[in-house]
Formats: C-alpha cells, structure tokens, sequence
C-alpha cells in the first residue's frame, strides 16, 4: 500500500456487525423482529463515553466512512477527506461511529439479505424502511455501544435528513445535529427525479419485479439510467461544463478563444456517444450498478420521499423541533439545485422560530450537491472549528 | 364545436402536403433522395408575397400550429394562444407557415413513414437529421411557396435554433429573426438528460432495435420515461411547486399554514404512486407515449445535442452570423433552467459583437421552460407590438 494513502489515515479498518434480537416497528405498521446492522468505528470512546460522533450516510452510501479494507485497497471510504487524525472529525479526539442503514446493501439487513424465515433472499419483499425507522435502529446501536448521548450526529443529504430526525425523536441523546446540505422535505422536482429512477429501475425486465437475485441476474441497464439521472442532479451545470466543455460565455469570461470541446470526437450521426458527458454519464451509472442492489436504490428514493418530520405536527417544522435540546448546525451550498440553500434556510428559520441555537454556513462552491463530500477549505475549516469548540463543551461531561 | 373556442381562431383548417422529387444532401454526408413536407397556413399570401412568417417547431411540436381539424376536435393546435385573427401572430395580416420537420411523425417523411425502395418502414434507417437539414429543408418549401423572403422566421427552443440557422444560412431570406427560450447549443447537462430519455427508449425491450412498427409493437414505457424526464425539465421549480404543492416557506411567503398537499394521499409503504407529482408526469408521458413515434424522440435529441452554429466558424458564434442580414429578437424567461436566460444573451452578445441589430427581452414568469407556449401578458404584447411596427416595414416590400 502506498504509504502516503495512509498519512491522516484511520487505517486499515474493520467492520463489525451487530444482531438485534428485539423487533423494531417500522414507521409503515410492519414489523422486522429481528435485524443485523454493519458499521465501522474510528478513534476511541472516552472513558466518560462522551465523545461519540454518529455519521449518518445518503442514498447510496454505507457504513465505510473512512480507512480502508486492506492493504490492497485503493479507495478510501467515502467520508476519508473529512474523518481521520487531524481532520475535521478529528479521531484523535472524537470516536465515530458510521452503520450501514436498514434496507442497505452493504451487510445490514436488506433486500439483498437472506430472510431467516424462508432461507431466500428479502428481494422486494424486505419492507419500506424510513428516516423515522433509520434513527430509531441507531438508537438500538447506540444503547449496544453503551452511548447514551452522542457528541454529535452528522450527515449530509438523506444523512441530514436523519440528523434531523434525531434532534426530534431523541433530544436528550445528542450534544449537536450538524444538517448538511439537506431539505426538511423533498420538493415536486426531487420527487418526480426519484420517480423517474424508480420507473428505470422496474421498467428493466431484468429486473424481475424485485426478484432478480432469486433468478440469477440484475437490473444493469435500469440501475444504470437510475444512476445517470441522479448523478446529473448531483452535480451543478457549472461543475458539469468545467468537467465538460465550455459555453460561449465561460470562453468570453476567461479571455479565452471560443471552445467546442463538449465533444468527444467526430459526430458519429447515429447513437453512438458523441459528448464526453455521454460517456462519463455511462462509465459512473455501470459502476455504481455491479456495486449496489436495486431494490435498495428504490428503498433509499423512497425514504427521501417520505421524510417530512414536519407531518406529525400538522405540518409545522418549528413545532417539530419544539422539543429538541441540542443546538444545530446548517450547512449548504450555492450551486446545490437539489437541495438548494433555501432549503437549509426553511430549517434555519423553523429553528429560530422555536428559539433554538443555530448556526448557518453557506458556502460557494462549484461543486452541487456532491460539494458536501469535498474538502472545500472554507467548509471544512468552519466544520473542524465548530467540532474543536464543541469538544471542550463536551468531553467532561458526565458518563 | 363550441363556438367560443373559434372566437378569434384561424378555425377549421386543413394540412397540405408538398412532395419534393430532389434529393436533400444531410449534414451527415447522407442523401434522401426525395421527401414529404406536410405543413398548414394560416392567413392570406399578399400580392407581393412580403407578409409571410415560418413558424419552426420544437421537440414534440408538428405543422398543426393553429386552429382545429374537424369540429369534433376539442384541442387546438400547439401555439393557438398567438396565431389567429388579431392574435400575436396576426393572421389578419400576415401569411403564416408551419411545416412538420423532417424525421418527424405527423407526416414529414421520418421514421414512421414507408421507404418507398422497400415497402417496409424506415424506423431506425431514416438518417439522422439536423438544424441545418431542416432549415434547408424549409427553403425548398419557400420556393415551392413562391416566398423569397420570410418577412419573420420565428420559433421556441428548438424553434429558434432553426431560426437562428435561417439568419445565418439564408441571410437574405428572411427580414427578422425571433428566436424564444433558445440556446446557442446545448450545455452538457441539456445533453446529458437528452442522452437519459435514449437510454430509457433504447432500453425498452419493446423497441426491438427500431423496428417495432415492424414487429407491431412500439416502446410505450420507455417513451413514457423519456418524456417523464423531459418534462421535469421543461417545468420550473416553482411551477411544480405551484402545481402540485408547497415548500413551508412557500406557506410562510403567503402568511398561510404549513401544508403538506404534495401527497396523494395516504402513503402507500410501497411503490404505488405516493405524490400528486408522479401521477402527472405518469399520466403526461403516457399520453405523449400514444402519439409520438420512438425513433422520432431520439433523433429529435440527436438534433438538440448537435445544434452548433458556431462549429463551421471555429466556434466563434459572432463569425457565424457575421454575414446576417435581418434584425433580431431574443426572448428568453426567468425560470427556464433548460435554457436560461444567460444563454439568450450569449446569442445577444454574439450579435452585438458583429454590429447587428438586436432586441432582447427577458420575461419574468414562473412557468420555466414551457413559458414560451404560454400567452404571458408582457411577452404577447411585446412581440406582438414588434410584429406590427415589422409588418409597417415589408407590407410594401417589391415581390
């Protein structure tokens, strides 16, 4: 392994999995009487248990947050530029904790796990799991880990989301909630991208209704478009054109002769790829769908359609987090069009309305949505500070 | 028929179709040998031939631009709110022109018409049509039409790229140009959701590689999905939120109570539809789906993505309408994030820097895209007030 991966590295990590033998009631009625979930830790439990963080992952992450796997690894876990010694989740100080949620593909229990009762695979039949049922399953882990209140619960996007959640549900069990780059309930326009999808998803007749792995084969090309649709929405039309090509105006702007380097060679005048774009689209959606489960990808749009912490309160946010204890941080972006910073600000303001402790960062950043996932030193800085001060808040505090 | 719907309609109206015995030499190197134009007019031709306007379609558009087919028809035609008696596009005085595109499906030779050589349908031979194709395509039927000169050439997104491919290929064909939420070319995200609704088509099975008129079948759910995702893009934010429900800061805007009227209804916990927002787009793209022909979707698409003026003048655009006779109207609308308003005034820019003459008017609205459909009180009276200080310019035009 080359030694520079390691430096500011957690390391070679190991997950651990955890069986509940307790039933947990899901948000939907149903009940899973019994689950397994998988997650990584970094760093060390204080002897006052006092500085655990929880990160919580978005639609297609899971409980490898940082490190790596073995010494043959090349990529890092997907949290890795912002968890490790000396980082903004300083593991020199803090203890993380990251699972894979419920309905997940990467060990927890999920459609892709065999189902004790049968002996066969959950497929479509594992039920929709939610935010709500997310946060109440990491509680279970929590009290497993002996943490009664964690430092902070942070995460971004759908992780935000259940950031949230946790602030409403269990105020007494976290010193910070730290929203990044999340909505307090998705728009029409998220909603219908998510539903588009799901309809590539299910459309592939691979896809077998939902029981492709019982037969042997997997919905390649409908998880595929699934991901090119996603992925166009996670990154910003600036990021796309700097990765992309250039418009006439970005020519001008620079001084620059004017550009056509949006394509990708000669134009095929047929159906082949002809824009870099195509090709790149192409290249991310195959990956992600030999690495990831379809049903879990429609389980995940689903929980981000759900969530609305606001709908046990008739609709009123501030209401929601009337209860809440901890104080809050917001973060979002400038050119994120999916969950854009006005979205943060509904948050912000529905705090404020209920007189709770908030700070707000918004950042530029070229990036989109996926900006959350980068080290962009102006977010980082403000998030490793906020973290540093709340650790003196925190770390003698009773057991 | 309801007499209230003729009420300053064109009325009754009738397709003709012209038949084009000389071979059309394609942007692609390809050459169709000869070729249909269906087309309707609206109007009366005067004695010097001066008041004629081309009315170019978009992505789904046709030649049925304006009034009814028979008197059973309850929809008028695409762009009725502005072509009639006394209407934006005044039929009272001016000759009006809208043909089906080549490649198209409502009766221009494409995909879904009979190759004569073969007897079979074209379906995925007919060549790749672009821009250029059409508008010279549009030529050959002026000089059928005996019109030597457009007194406008005038079209909406793909509409205007074919009117701004008019100023530059036949600069003395045309007396003004207006060109509405258009692009100079599409940026890679335009691309990239076009290169979506391929992959949706191409994916379904029921597409057979094309041929599935042969076969007797045709891609409804993949056409569905490509239209679905189409759609999302031709609608703002706002007037989703508008449509099918509101933010809290929509409701905190309004002074009104939180809502939560995105949903449907009760949720499901499973994959039925949960939101207002996906019954719609289901319900549109499965509409569209009926009457829109696959392979016409996608070379529709291809044309979008290789739409490039600027590509024979070393990308400079204002080189591209250097040799440009008529003057100009750019329209462009706040919320279209399809082609937003600074893509507009990079075609203004352009024309600026070769000394054109040019208006440019940026609309507010709320509609996005689909705005430039919409009879929007500042955007009719505007060009309406142009198309009549235009009409004092050529009435008396020599033939």
């Amino acid at each position: 392994m080359n030694e520079s991966l390691l430096k500011n590295s957690v390391g070679i990590v190991k997950p651990q999995k955890f069986h509940f033998g307790s039933p947990l009631h899901l948000r939907s009625g149903k009940v899973l009487p019994n689950f397994d979930l998988v997650f990584e830790t970094y760093g060390k439990l204080n002897t006052n248990r006092s500085n655990a963080i929880l990160v919580c992952h978005a639609l297609s992450g899971d409980h490898h947050a940082a490190g790596f796997h073995s010494s043959e690894d090349k990529k890092a876990g997907w949290w890795d530029a912002c968890i490790g010694p000396g980082k903004v989740i300083d593991t020199n100080i803090f203890f993380v904790v990251c699972p894979n949620n419920l309905g997940g593909c990467a060990g927890s229990t999920g459609p892709a796990s065999i189902k004790p009762e049968t002996g066969k695979f959950f497929g479509p039949d594992f039920p929709v799991v939610t935010v709500d049922d997310w946060v109440n399953s990491q509680a279970m882990l929590a009290d497993k880990l002996k943490i009664s209140k964690w430092a902070a619960v942070i995460g971004g996007s759908l992780g935000g989301m259940q950031v949230l959640k946790w602030a409403i549900s269990y105020p007494e069990r976290l010193h910070s909630a730290i929203c990044i780059a999340a909505a307090p309930k998705l728009s029409a326009q998220n909603i219908a991208f998510n539903e588009v999808a799901r309809q590539s998803i299910t459309n592939d007749p691979d896809f077998c209704k939902g029981h492709y792995l019982d037969k042997g084969t997997y919905p390649k090309r409908g998880l595929t478009l699934a991901r090119m649709v996603g992925h166009i929405t996670y990154l910003s039309d600036s990021a796309m054109r700097a990765k992309f090509g250039k418009t006439v105006s970005d020519f001008e702007k620079e001084g620059d002769n004017f550009g056509r380097d949006l394509r990708a060679g000669t134009l095929s005048f047929g159906f082949n790829v002809d824009f870099q774009v195509e090709s790149y689209l192409h290249y991310q959606g195959e990956r992600f769908s030999k690495n990831f489960d379809a049903n879990t990808y429609l389980l995940m749009t689903k929980a981000l359609d759900y969530f609305d912490p606001s709908f046990d309160f008739n609709g009123d946010l501030s209401k929601a987090f009337s209860a809440s204890k901890c104080k809050f941080l917001l973060v979002s972006f400038s050119t994120d069009w999916r969950f854009p910073p006005e979205r943060s600000r509904e948050i912000v303001n529905a705090l404020l309305n209920t007189r709770k402790e908030v700070s707000y960062l918004e950042i530029e950043a070229d990036q989109g949505h996926d900006a959350f996932l980068m080290p962009i030193p102006r977010y980082t800085s403000a998030l490793k500070s906020y973290l540093y001060r709340m650790y003196d808040e925190i770390k003698d505090n009773a057991p």
